[in-house]
């Protein structure tokens, strides 16, 4: 499937500030704009830099393959750094910390797609840099494992070079690499990227719609990830080619109750929306031992509402206090362990509301 | 289809405040509270109260049978009077102007049917109401008719007896009244009733939630009539059984960035949201003649978006200046004269944000 980069005639960059504490504004991005490629190569500001990007958990229910939203406290490293030894115009992965199942070779490695799709972006051909990755998400747990580390590699190769790139021409390089690894999907590179929710609007062209929780209110997920293998091509294999119409008026009016209960940051209707998905979670669910169990559990304990992170098999539930959290996040626990058969670990955070960001970097 | 009427142990009532001024802050209902009817019978404050409901637009595009809103100075108007010559309990249907085409019979009007359900649910025993409707909207036109004529007999019969029920009750009686004529569909009978868009979440309980589309910001709503009729059953049969799972998906994501775009008071975002239906639009459009020449005409003349207005065969397209909006509107006239071959009217509306309310009385 083609990336739909536009290159159009060069415009004055859209800058991206790097957004390295907290209470920065979300960046209202439309990724509509035509897509910038500096004309001249630009300068790198940093010998090295080290980005961090969060996980994300997609689909959120009714929410299917267009929303996603940021977890803070929970992610991927990359460590950058300008490498004369490394071909210029090229990056080296030097480094793979946290898995053993990636691949070094940056044409197969999701960090290694991103930051080349990020050079060419930026027309880098006189550096090569060396690439750290610092895995701190486990592979195919349903929380956007491989967009946070593209998304962490595409804000690095930023960084280093000055931030001339806008956040969406970041989403459309991690885009490049979770095409190749999971299918062109933005809801989990979309709020790596950007932090928060995102509502993808279109794809052709990309369109990305930030939508703001109030800062005023708290909103933790409960993530519970059982020791269980389910793999993305498996659970997109089970969802149903088409849809009745009354689900799909069900779930439509159930995304667009979820979008409005994130705008008002009302957690109890976000909750209840999360849960309400008729089409996908019914088919997916199944698939993973105890889910239907860990769901009801969730509920039972106080959550909010429950479905499944992306496609799983990570359970994510919602709720607006981080000690009520990790008392539900016990009971689904026990719930995947009776159940399902399965042991999972439980893991109580908050909404990332920044994103992937700059941490660490050495001027040159 | 059975009603979902909860006569559940008597409770408080909530108190359904007439609005008849603007700047009302907009009602925020759960119609999954217990519905509530009152044990002993209300003394009528009035001997007679005026009532008026707002026509309304159902759908919205990928708001299909969960999104209306409710359009400023264009509806129905009911008169109600206490009437001793009329059986104690019953309605009687005095008159009906503006239109020739109703029936008199209360048990076959919109108008009577939603006057004695409210009756039934304010348990009026003991007084005969006589009813008189001023249709101030076409039938069949796509813009509630059913529902506004509806929406003012339940509001002057609870404003007759001193306004016991709250909007979740109306919209109920109101509901009787569609499922009778036009269909088991709220997405018109609730913005009629409340006034400004109404998402409906679900029918079992029915649960509404009000979209606050921000005051600071305009709306109109460009309205062009056509004539032409389109019965509600033939659009019907016109749609799919099925929904392929890429549409459903675009679909959904249009759905929550029109509802993004109503609280945010993004009048842009609202219409090109408006204009995105894959599903239902491509489907009817086809059924009104010069329909897809309309939109195109609305679009090119500056319009945000357009699409059919509930079944149709009237155009709705949205803009955010008045004097646009006619200009916008002409073109649309010519067009469906051009394309169509449809001589048709013109209107532009703002939003309504107050629904339906007492206008006149006069105390016993």
């Amino acid at each position: 499937m083609a990336i739909c980069f536009h290159f159009q005639s060069p415009l004055k960059p859209i800058t991206f500030h790097p957004s390295t504490t907290k209470g920065v504004p979300i960046f209202r991005c439309k990724a509509s704009l035509p897509t910038i490629t500096t004309t001249t190569e630009p300068e790198p500001l940093f010998t090295s830099v080290k980005s961090f990007a969060p996980a994300t958990v997609a689909n959120l229910g009714p929410g299917f393959d267009f929303l996603g939203a940021a977890v803070d406290g929970l992610g991927d490293f990359v460590s950058l750094s300008i490498d004369s030894s490394v071909r210029p115009g090229h990056v080296s992965i030097s480094e793979i910390s946290g898995s053993s199942k990636l691949s070094s070779n940056p044409l197969f490695n999701c960090a290694g797609i991103a930051a080349i799709a990020t050079m060419k972006m930026l027309n880098i051909r006189s550096f090569g840099l060396s690439l750290k990755l610092e895995k701190g998400l486990p592979l195919g747990s349903g929380l956007g494992s491989s967009a946070a580390s593209a998304a962490a590699a595409a804000v690095a190769v930023n960084e280093l070079f000055g931030a001339k790139l806008g956040v969406d021409q970041l989403v459309l390089a991690g885009l490049e690499s979770e095409a190749k690894v999971s299918g062109y999907h933005a809801d989990n590179i979309a709020p790596a990227v950007m932090g928060g929710f995102v509502l993808i609007k279109s794809y052709e062209p990309l369109e990305l719609k930030p939508l703001i929780f109030p800062k005023s209110q708290e909103l933790f997920f409960i993530l519970v990830s059982p020791e269980f293998e389910a793999p993305t091509k498996k659970m997109r294999a089970a969802l149903p080619a088409e849809v009745g119409m009354p689900h799909h008026v069900w779930n439509c009016s159930q995304a667009g109750a979820l979008v409005a209960s994130v705008l008002e940051g009302d957690v109890v209707g976000l909750g209840k929306a999360l849960s309400s998905d008729k089409i996908v979670e019914p088919k997916r669910a199944p698939l993973i031992p105890g889910m239907e169990g860990v769901k009801k559990a969730a509920i039972k304990a106080g959550a909010f509402g429950c479905t499944i992170s992306g496609a799983g098999p990570t359970a994510v539930a919602v709720i607006d206090d981080e000690e009520k959290g990790k008392e539900i996040g016990q009971r689904m626990v026990e719930a995947f362990l009776e159940v399902g058969n399965l042991r999972s670990v439980a893991m109580v955070k908050r909404l990332d509301r920044i994103g992937a960001r700059l941490i660490d970097s050495v001027p040159r």
